[in-house]
């Protein structure tokens, strides 16, 4: 059997194959990225359940022209392998190779770069609104997940649609499962959908209307009206997507690819919005995966030994395990502790609570902005809520931390897991911005372990305090204890080790690689004090005044982007006690760049943070300062007169 | 006739009335709220609608115990003037009077210091779930008008509260208006059920039940489902609430007291989610709101005059409508300029430009995150969309300016009205945040008029640039102009006027009051520098050079917070270039306090960036540099290398 996937070059010559082949097509792809994907780690389940859908719009749409928008789009593959990037795929994730998220830069067929979830919608009707003032006849296909759907903005987006006088498919990419299973009223209707009985009723139906169905013209309409009504009579007359002022479609049946085509090309050019209901099966054909579609939702690396697959993995112990043992210890202490989640149980560590304090863990789906006003009403409450929000996923609730957390002076704990540089995932999840958008917040605390034992002393800290906190970790493994940690008390630092020659302040996860630097540097015979921050807001002042009136040079290290971040926050206190700053460097994420996906140690090297780029900057200043001599811009050095504030 | 009003010191005083005394205590609300308003400014069309839902509400819960949550918040007249606070209504939005929105420091009956749309149903949730996880029970009550349930949070909010088994009472304040005409699909559906002619028909069905009604257990709810069959048969099958998972009563008439507080205490109790569809007319009760509640929104004083109704206006021309002339123009110049409002035809000044350009302008409903998408969507389709959107509204959508404008690098510009102190709207709409928020996105462009035709050279620029750039201005006058504008240069800045004691750097609106300052200085023979730094990003750096390396006092002022804003950037900028601090005084809002609603000239006093302000720090730095003579720290004052890069 001759490879057809090898032979795809562009969706042209998909649509040159029969409808076999693009069976036989099918499977190849399915078994190309399962390879891939168990070598590489990436979105797994997801792509294997849009696989006929995607060879089906390919099919359809001449997607140069139209334009189709991938939601979340880490379902984007297929399309990838059909759009001339097979020969590529094996670099997927890796520096350099194809990202996991649709990219402009790779292909004329991705038009946004995303990675965040329900904006399709939204996005495809100012695609739809340009086109239509620049009088461009382009269609416009935007694919959404039922996890998606629920989600704010693409309500909105479905209510912005369904006054469009023109073409507008949106599909809805269905199989009760997001990331984990699909939370709401709104899944709990759509479930209503899912006796799996009517899919052969339904197709039957379409089968039967279909070879009646003329292609152009009012007829068209008509046809598509008993289409619609012989699917609906099937199923339920509450259509919540025909009150928005879509024609509904569905459900179908999202692996029958003939029948996938035949829809498409009758609904292709409906001078209104369609909503095509699709049911699709997570991880299909690929046994493992479909069995448990949570696991391999976007696995890191697989190994397949005969029958069962192993996970690769790390043997030491994540951030996101470490915060889930801490939470259930003071869960089980303090029982006014509620953890919430929008639909990352598995990746925030919630799912391992919810093992143990099934009570104690709420999923409140892909909807962080209802996610944190929930809390914050838990908190109203009386409760002590922590919102366990991915970094980058806690910009989508900006303004509920401010209205109705700090407004109010609530006291919810955000944890920001995946904090700083992610890995695979590149520009669209790396949490960079945290400490920008949260520091200017009145009377929020910020913060950020070290090591296992501080998590549990921030969150142990976090849980006393009476007003809104937020401390962040990485997506990276935990370093081994440095130590007992002392408590966290609030604003004072931990002083790591001593050394003359120069300080290092480094907050939170980049800790670590300071004091690798420091032993590194101590070998060249330059002695460096290293200072874990702990608090970036409020930040120890004491910690900046000895630093800096030590007169001997300062780095400030952070894993986040240098505008707004750690360093600006010394800089900031610095003119504030009145201090001299020419000595102090900052190191973090260059402000004006993206860092796309790759390894996560390559990443904090490109960054310049990890232990080698600490030692060189550090290094630098040192060089300088013993070469000029005492400048005159200094203060003397004087005996270092900090308190020893954490011991 | 007596004042039943002036009697009124609690909700319990209103149990006592009885059905007459309460709708004559309804007319004398709605006197006393035209009255205050009249004088003080505020939200009045919409808190004459709810005059009769108010008293309902008060009459039939104990809102010491029940919660009760406004969604926005601006509707709370009503609740307040019942709650024990008419004898401090005139002081409404004034300085240390009542807040024009809920304030939790004012009255227990207040939960949350609410203004910004859409969130009352999720926090409601979590209010919900609190008191469940503390064993209290305690009823919900949220009111959301029909503006803001389009709100995807408040969608969110719905689908999380359709899963509850619990009493959860939703009213949905049906004016079929927000702010302006509410929009999309949603809107549409609702305005089927506005069929006037159905009011009696189904106030008569409900009367007719109501007796039969027993009050308890089981058969209350056998009776409920008549209701809901009852009202629903007379007016559409298709209930979007019921699919979410609430029992859907209405429409009912928002204005028949009786009525209302019958349908309250059969509903008080359901032991599920509930949808009460209350249909109320903005501006009732007075025919001039009434007639046009756009304009009677949230007015400014207002003078009645006989049969005709004045606006107090200021004579000078506001930056809103600066603005909307600058639009106008420039789109009549370039066709590719599209204007987005969210809901904010009136208060963004595009309804000015809808006069004139009607085909330019879209509004896309209380949905931020939707438009920022939408404008993103027409700008990768070709357009140069505009965002029109209050500084403290564009909060709403920081995730969508990141992912789909600035992670794509779209030509997508964000116009902020309102930022800065806003005056009687208070801590929830103060526009401080917007710097410190955008700053750290790669490649956004952050600029600032000084006055009127600043304004226009900063949109022209704008609309050149060819990645995402935003600009503020005030919720004030324009100033008299500085003169012919020079055009906005990428990243350069404009010396207003030059003297060699001290260098102010000012951004946006406050370079009016340092020239002011600049002046006042002159007559005690301190001559300083006026900058206007027109942009904080790129950030001028030969500006910082030249003010720092004079080696006398530099003074920055923004309206911004302290944390992250322009002061902050001029200190990271410093510390870039190698260049001292200490000689650098920021001022701005303090970053740790709220400013309370009051005058904006009072704000602005309390911040100290009004020119008074300005003249006291300036003076305190050039006395304090003069008595100190040469500090080694400074670098020695040089002839100002300056270019003078925008003449």
């Amino acid at each position: 059997m001759t490879n057809i996937l090898s032979s795809i070059a562009s969706p042209a010559d998909v649509q040159k194959l029969s409808v076999a082949e693009l069976e036989q097509l099918a499977a190849e792809i399915r078994e190309r990225i399962i390879d891939v994907v168990c070598r590489n780690g990436g979105h797994l389940a997801s792509n294997l359940g849009v696989v006929e859908l995607t060879i089906a719009l390919h099919r359809v749409f001449d997607l140069r022209r139209d334009r189709l928008l991938w939601d979340v789009g880490h379902q984007c593959y297929v399309h990838k392998l059909l759009t001339g990037r097979n020969s590529r795929f094996d670099t997927l994730r890796q520096a350099g190779g194809l990202s996991g998220f649709p990219s402009k830069s790779e292909s004329e067929y991705d038009l946004f770069n995303v990675g965040h979830a329900g904006t399709a919608i939204a996005t495809a009707v100012g695609l739809a609104r340009g086109d239509q003032a620049l009088g461009r006849d382009r269609r416009v296909i935007a694919l959404v997940g039922d996890a998606s759907i629920v989600n704010g903005v693409a309500f909105e987006g479905l209510n912005q649609a369904g006054i469009l006088k023109r073409q507008f498919l949106a599909i809805l990419n269905d199989n009760s499962m997001g990331i984990a299973r699909t939370q709401g009223g709104l899944a709990t209707y759509l479930a209503r959908f899912r006796v799996s009985s009517l899919y052969e009723e339904v197709k039957h139906k379409v089968a039967n209307l279909l070879p009646k169905v003329p292609v152009v013209g009012k007829s068209m309409q008509d046809a598509l009206e008993h289409l619609k009504q012989g699917i609906k009579a099937t199923v339920s007359p509450y259509q919540i997507f025909e009150q928005l002022g879509f024609l509904y479609v569905g459900p179908v049946d999202g692996h029958d690819l003939p029948h996938l085509i035949d829809l498409l090309q009758l609904l292709k050019d409906v001078a209104q919005p369609v909503l095509l209901h699709v049911h699709t099966e997570k991880g299909r054909g690929c046994a493992w995966a479909a069995d448990d579609p949570c696991a391999y939702h976007s696995p890191g690396r697989l190994k397949i030994e005969g029958d069962t697959i192993v996970a690769v993995k790390s043997e030491r112990k994540s951030w996101t395990s470490a915060f889930a043992d801490a939470v259930i210890r003071l869960a089980q202490e303090d029982e006014r502790l509620y953890a919430l989640t929008a639909a990352m149980p598995d990746g925030t560590g919630l799912a391992k609570v919810r093992s143990v304090l099934p009570d104690r863990v709420l999923d409140c789906g892909i909807a962080e902005s209802c996610t944190v006003d929930i809390a914050a009403g838990m908190a109203r409450a009386g409760l002590r809520p922590v919102a366990c929000i991915y970094s980058t996923f806690l910009q989508r609730a900006f303004d509920q931390v401010f209205q109705e957390v700090v407004l109010q002076g609530l006291p919810v704990g955000f944890c920001l897991d995946r904090a700083g540089l992610v890995g695979g995932d590149g520009a669209v999840h790396h949490g960079y911005l945290d400490i920008a958008y949260l520091r200017s917040f009145q009377g929020m605390v910020l913060m950020a372990p070290a090591d296992e034992p501080e998590l549990e002393q921030a969150l142990r800290l976090g849980l006393k305090l009476e007003g809104p906190w937020a401390m962040r970790y990485p997506r990276d493994v935990v370093p081994d204890p440095f130590g007992e940690a002392p408590p966290f008390l609030l604003g004072k630092c931990r002083v790591m080790c001593d050394g003359p020659d120069a300080t290092i302040l480094a907050y939170g996860s980049v800790v670590e690689y300071a004091l690798d630097a420091a032993r590194r540097l101590a070998a060249e015979d330059i002695f460096v004090s290293v200072v874990n921050a702990r608090f970036v807001k409020p930040l120890d002042e004491d910690m900046v005044m000895t630093a800096i009136t030590r007169g001997t040079p300062v780095t400030t290290v952070e894993e986040h982007s240098l505008a707004g971040g750690f360093g600006s926050a010394v800089l900031d206190a610095a003119n504030r006690l009145g201090l001299p700053t020419e000595n102090i460097v900052r190191l973090g994420l260059a402000p004006e760049r993206f860092y796309e996906h790759g390894s996560r140690p390559g990443q904090l090297a490109e960054a310049g943070i990890d232990a080698a780029g600490i030692v060189a900057a550090v290094r630098r200043a040192v060089q300088a300062a013993r070469s000029a001599g005492h400048d005159v811009h200094r203060a003397p050095v004087e005996a270092p007169a900090r308190k020893q504030v954490t011991k």
